[in-house]
């Protein structure tokens, strides 16, 4: 028989502590990276109850009968297709009910208004899974660690292959990096992978299309591999042949920028000031009007979660949590660099799990 | 300057018709695939109010200046961050305006609640946008096939190179196709490629994992190619070697479901008469416990759309409609087959767009 993962009812009892103040009696947790954070239920519908004084239940449909049993050996599940409704349906007497409002769409919440019962009420609740996922814990961050050491080895032996050369298009480059990282183990790609040369490279949201790399060109590569749930994310900015005075100069401007945000990235550090780090270092550079964007991001069940580094960001940066670095400047017309590793905060130096050189390769 | 492509406002004009028995004065797409299908817009955020009797408007962010002039150039556009409180603010007298139920999250319905003004009035809609896109137009049935030709034939390349043999992991297979697609234009894979060998073949779920392939295998491929916005969705179950009795009657019983599925997917036909159709050949041989799923579902901009050919289904196929034929046994512990192809129904006999051979092929 499976044994429960304790760290499933530590996350549960972490979350029931989160909403002692929220005056609900359970949370109804419809979002499946939610129920998999919380519960390690994988499969494709699923919802969660999750209560102070009772135990948990979970729901999903007759597909995954077996995968529920072996995954979740701790959580009585019932078997029902409209999960939600089924496990609603089932409370008796008074109760008020936490729902996920930014995981619900209007017609659902309609659906479950009329299948809760008249003495049940239900409550949007905001973020407090999220909130409970900005800290990974040790098997977390173990998982994150391997899966950024995949797509970072994929990357060095595209480049040890002369696999990314001029005359090949950026298409092309795409496809063997995915297979790269396909072969090692990733599921799938965390996104769609950038391959963005020449003219290209000064747009920060291009994806991989035919142009053919030519000599001088600034190419940005920013790709990421999927393993067991988890998500990497990084960026390289290579030149082909030789760098122009342009290119090596906002090359090394961006380099700058993204050490000093690297070096900003302590436990305690506003994640506003975070994002000055970079933002400084460009502007007084003269290129901050061509750095289009903030400086980063969470990584870890999805590919962009929380903390985000942004001017305006609230909170501060704290132990376990993990950050991107990702200053770019683009400037439409001539080229672009985006140079991105992702962080773990730890109380010193925060560990960069994205190894790759960042001195600019000529290939 | 870019000309605006009338199949866009075709659909806009569509749409409106549809709208008009619907109490409302105004409608506000908020699925992005939707603003894509009614704007040619292809972005990241965006949102989109059509009306009766006022020009539409279209909303998207900063990035996506350029791209939304080139893209819709026959629509005014709006720059602003959260794109659809900024165009129900800029509402004015007494207006209902539609919303998309299915596609609006609790937290957002509450967000454009308070930006509504007084005057105006949120109406949650459903399967508008949907029911227009169950009929596709010459140019997207242009796409689809184009998208599915390129599928068959990576499929095909890769039997040809004996890339799919004994001795090889899942991993790898699925690893060798998607690159195959990669390079053939393909810009993801429509949905995580399937390679269920073996024992694994019972499991319609199933991904791709460790297994390495063996002797006497059943091993099922369901994949597939993204390009454009369109998606495809094939399937072929293949043996290893040698196909014992149990295989081969297995194969022999799918074949003749999924043949009969086709031939009954004629205009007019109830979808849930398609269903029927294959579900009776696999009951009548003895295996209908083992076919768990229903029998096919559109594909378009989503590799999983309507129309549903499903036990309970209502409505009749029409021409235009694409519909997937995919039954399948899976006997647990044994191994199972799945043969699927995509159709475009048409006044006469269906036309396959998935032109790879369903002869047990043994390799």
């Amino acid at each position: 028989m499976a044994l429960a993962d304790t760290r499933y009812s530590n996350r549960r009892r972490a979350l029931s502590a989160r909403l002692a103040g929220q005056r609900i009696d359970m949370m109804l947790v419809t979002n499946l990276i939610h129920v998999q954070y919380l519960s390690g239920f994988s499969g494709s519908n699923a919802a969660l109850m999750l209560s102070k004084d009772l135990n948990p239940q979970i729901a999903t449909d007759g597909r995954y009968t077996t995968q529920v049993a072996e995954e979740v050996p701790d959580i009585e599940a019932l078997i029902e297709r409209s999960c939600a409704t089924a496990l609603l349906s089932r409370l008796e007497g008074p109760r008020r009910v936490g729902v996920e409002a930014d995981h619900l769409s209007l017609a659902q919440w309609e659906g479950l208004q009329k299948a809760a019962g008249e003495d049940v009420t239900l409550v949007p609740v905001r973020g407090v899974v999220e909130e409970l996922r900005l800290v990974k814990d040790s098997q977390e961050l173990e998982s994150l660690r391997s899966v950024a050491a995949l797509a970072s080895q994929a990357f060095e032996d595209l480049l040890a292959a002369g696999e990314l050369a001029v005359g090949r298009s950026e298409r092309d480059i795409a496809a063997d990096l995915e297979y790269r990282m396909r072969k090692a183990g990733s599921e799938r790609t965390s996104f769609d992978t950038i391959v963005a040369s020449g003219v290209n490279s000064a747009k920060p949201h291009h994806g991989a299309g035919d142009r053919v790399l030519r000599e001088g060109d600034l190419v940005t590569v920013d790709f990421g591999a999927h393993v067991g749930g988890f998500n990497s994310d990084m960026t390289r900015t290579v030149v082909m042949g030789k760098a122009d005075e342009f290119s090596a100069e906002i090359y090394e401007v961006v380099k700058r920028a993204q050490a000093a945000g690297v070096e900003a990235s302590t436990v305690g550090t506003a994640l506003a000031d975070v994002d000055r780090a970079t933002r400084e270092i460009i502007e007084e550079a003269g290129y901050g009007e061509y750095y289009v964007h903030s400086t980063g991001h969470g990584v870890g069940l999805e590919v962009h979660e929380g903390p985000a580094a942004a001017s305006g960001a609230e909170g501060v940066l704290r132990e376990g949590m993990t950050l991107t670095i990702e200053p770019g400047i683009y400037v439409p017309g001539r080229g672009g660099v985006r140079i991105e590793d992702t962080l773990i905060i730890t109380p010193g130096a925060p560990e960069v799990i994205t190894q790759v050189s960042k001195d600019l390769m000529v290939l």
